[in-house]
């Protein structure tokens, strides 16, 4: 492991429109944190058009890409370009018919270094992705870069503790997760304020129990079906806590931005030191987790 | 379940230097909670003592007590007195040799309602909990009330997700943490930050991955050892956060203090019903939880 702090940067966007001028606003974003030195890149959830599963809509999944693919490649290229560690976000087209919310990972290379398929998939009014995408069926595997061993999460993933223990078991030194959440509209501000700061609350509780940082990359801005019947406002407000849950760096919930942090990942080592939870899991007594419910 | 919210008192205390003191300032403290409304009190952990475990001496395990014992029966005595839903924590001696960390919950009676034997024990310099207390063998069993079913656990436990998710598939309403945590004096002012805002943020996590209350009941003052070459500052702190995490009451750092807060277990169906983490967990794929590590 590096003893200098790894660098690492998050794109905060909306969507701009199309997927390639969405490809292109990544490739200046990812151009200019290049030269202010982040070794690693995490953007948000399926950052190549708006956020898809509004609605449930057959046509809809003409917006699915193959793994590989162009958008794998132009990525790629960039990771290769400049020398970063890239965790991307797309709508995979598996097979005719089988569709996953997928993470893939550059290391450096146009080659895909490893990929994450989403394995907890929601469904409630505006996110609809139980009718998109098939659970991912690669369970909870960290992907090994050269700046770290990655656990990369997608999304609805961070509501579940079990998500990051089973990456942290398996080695990750950092959870990363690409999201797309935000406010229905009809929310009062009271309810959002909750919202936001249960997102982030929870996300900094799974660093504090397994003792490793915490990324995630949220879109923002609003997108409304065609015919405005529904819409989300997403939050932004992406950010980076370190292993204690402590806030490195957060951006705002309006405007695009770019997040860079110095992460120590070191510093779990001290961290778990002091807080050892992994020697207490009282593994004896867990099976119950294994349950839907215990009646 | 009431269509009132619960009234629920922390008794946030120092150590007054004997049983009888410290069961007299309970007397006194639930007396007057109970004069407010108070349904459900808790108390903080190992209320009758000074924090036993500040270094390993065979001597403090006189101050076990058996369970049912006359500490039982003082404190049961409130609870049918008063009306009362207490939650209590002792040192229990439970056979010669064989000690546990035991929280007593007592339901209107003098009779026990149930115990849970603490089930994640630490040992960091300070907190030798493993010289002192069998690991607990009744796992994860919430206790049922008349004012609902409480996901009793101990101090250690609260950075564990597994331990609240258990009590919540059991169908735990509210997370109660008795609880002895302090800052080592050697801790700079950063440190002791990052490690008070953990504790409470970790906790909040997993009211918001369950979907249910918790609160924590911390003790407060400095406690040294005889010959003073150590010391912890207890943080205080104890604190109510509602289903979505958000604070609904909390302690200051260093005085005895009464936190009351009302907490409307019937929101929780209502935030399960937006956030249903529950009906997505995937226990196809959880099963490494039960591995040490996944090596």
């Amino acid at each position: 492991m590096s003893s200098e702090p790894l660098k690492l940067a998050l794109l905060q966007e909306f969507d701009h429109g199309s997927v390639a001028a969405n490809l292109a606003a990544i490739d200046r974003g990812v151009h200019r944190v290049a030269s202010e030195g982040a070794q690693l890149v995490l953007l948000q959830e399926l950052h190549n058009g708006p956020y898809p599963c509004q609605s449930e809509d057959t046509k809809v999944f003409d917006r699915a890409e193959p793994i590989p693919g162009p958008s794998t490649e132009r990525i790629g290229s960039l990771a290769k370009e400049l020398d970063l560690v890239i965790v991307a976000s797309l709508f995979e087209r598996r097979a005719t018919g089988l569709y996953h919310n997928t993470a893939v990972v550059f290391d450096r290379s146009i080659e895909i270094c490893g990929i994450y398929r989403k394995m907890h998939i929601p469904d409630d009014p505006g996110f609809y992705e139980k009718f998109y995408f098939t659970p991912g069926d690669l369970g909870f595997t960290p992907i090994q870069t050269s700046v770290g061993c990655l656990g990369v999460l997608l999304c609805w993933d961070q509501w579940y503790p079990e998500a990051a223990r089973l990456m942290a078991l398996a080695g990750a030194e950092i959870l990363l997760y690409p999201t797309a959440i935000g406010w229905d509209p009809a929310d009062d501000s009271l309810e959002r304020h909750r919202q936001l700061e249960a997102w982030t609350t929870v996300q900094r509780g799974h660093a504090i129990a397994n003792g490793i940082p915490v990324a995630a990359c949220n879109r923002i801005g609003i997108e409304t079906l065609p015919d405005h019947t529904q819409g989300i406002r997403f939050w932004g407000s992406s950010f980076v806590a370190g292993p204690q849950g402590e806030m490195l760096a957060q951006a705002g919930v309006d405007q695009p931005e770019i997040v860079l942090a110095d992460v120590d990942l070191r510093r779990s080592e001290k961290v778990r030191r002091i807080w050892p939870f992994l020697r207490d899991r009282r593994i004896d007594a867990y099976s119950d987790l294994l349950k839907r419910y215990r009646d």
